[in-house]
């Protein structure tokens, strides 16, 4: 079973990790970093490069692809060598799956038209003019289209996902390694329980909350 | 402000990005990336590598310093690349900080003798030989020391780390980006409420559990 995450510049590193890690110990899976060019990818805030490990023409028959989002949506939706690429291995995946604005770049591909999906907060609008039809879910299964929240949401879904894939059993153990019991320090996650003022500051400046 | 993440072979990941995530965009912060040797490390699940910007002996006054874990205590606590470093820039730091078996680093290069601190729930008893206070805490604060439980636990470090050096409304804005509105499928990710025939495999199996 292969595993392929894609990279592209700007990426949003946690979107790309927290599958991984609820992902990469599923029994008989490999997992690659893969992009347009095998090489350094450097994330949104620059501080950062993952390799990619293979180059999209290297990687032709993925039974699971990860696409993370990233903030200027632009970098997906208009990423013809991403598209090209999702749309070529998508006929033979077991499961597709995005996490955060990487559904904009699955329903700019043209493979989520009519289905159920998500993305982050700010981008479910431009998910809904591309066709398909957001919800206001955390992890969105669509036959074998699999759509996460923003970022931290990669987590939630790598693991029932996981647990789809291997049972039970290998989701709760992949959680107890990752000691996933989250206890965060405030309760602003989403603009539901985020301070309303800083919800219309991002809404204001954010290039997806237009 | 230098953010320093500290790399070596065989780290886990999502114990580098929770933090990383969560702190990068801390107003006037640059985060570097640094390992005994300038280049790509490779993760515990051996298909990942992040690159290290910089070399240890590059990076001699961070503020900040975040130190991962990995599954194998030796890659931490025999590495005397990695605590040298440690006991040289500890000194001028205004925060060490640890997430998983990174505090068995801090712990193994004396920083934190008689401390209150806590690590991956395997690796509590090796933290406690070690000299620290180990607590069943998923973050602990001791003076500028600040540690995390396992994993994923770096992820509610980095937003109670950013909201003590910016603010609330930081790590608040921090958090809605991310949308860490944590919807874990299972309900497994303490030793506490897994399964006890899995807690009791780990504990048998892991290099941590003795």
């Amino acid at each position: 079973m292969q595993i392929a995450i894609a990279l592209y510049e700007r990426f949003t590193v946690l979107d790309a990790i927290g599958p991984y890690q609820m992902l990469y110990s599923l029994p008989g899976a490999e997992t690659v970093f893969v992009a347009e060019k095998a090489g350094p990818v450097r994330d949104d805030g620059n501080s950062l490069a993952l390799v990619a490990e293979k180059s999209f023409d290297e990687v032709r028959r993925p039974d699971i692809v990860v696409v993370p989002g990233g903030p200027d949506q632009s970098d997906q939706m208009e990423n013809e060598a991403l598209l090209g690429w999702l749309r070529a291995v998508d006929p033979t995946t077991t499961w597709t799956t995005s996490v955060c604005t990487g559904s904009l770049a699955l329903a700019a591909a043209g493979l989520l038209k009519g289905r159920r999906a998500t993305s982050h907060w700010l981008a479910l609008t431009e998910l809904d003019r591309l066709g398909a039809r957001s919800t206001g879910e955390r992890v969105v299964f669509d036959g074998k289209y699999v759509t996460a929240a923003g970022v931290s949401a990669g987590i939630d879904m790598g693991l029932t996902l996981g647990g789809r894939i291997a049972g039970d059993e290998y989701a709760q153990s992949a959680q107890l390694m990752a000691e996933y019991d989250p206890q965060p320090p405030y309760d602003a996650g989403s603009p539901e329980k985020a301070p309303a003022h800083i919800v219309a500051r991002f809404r204001e400046h954010s290039p997806l909350g237009r």
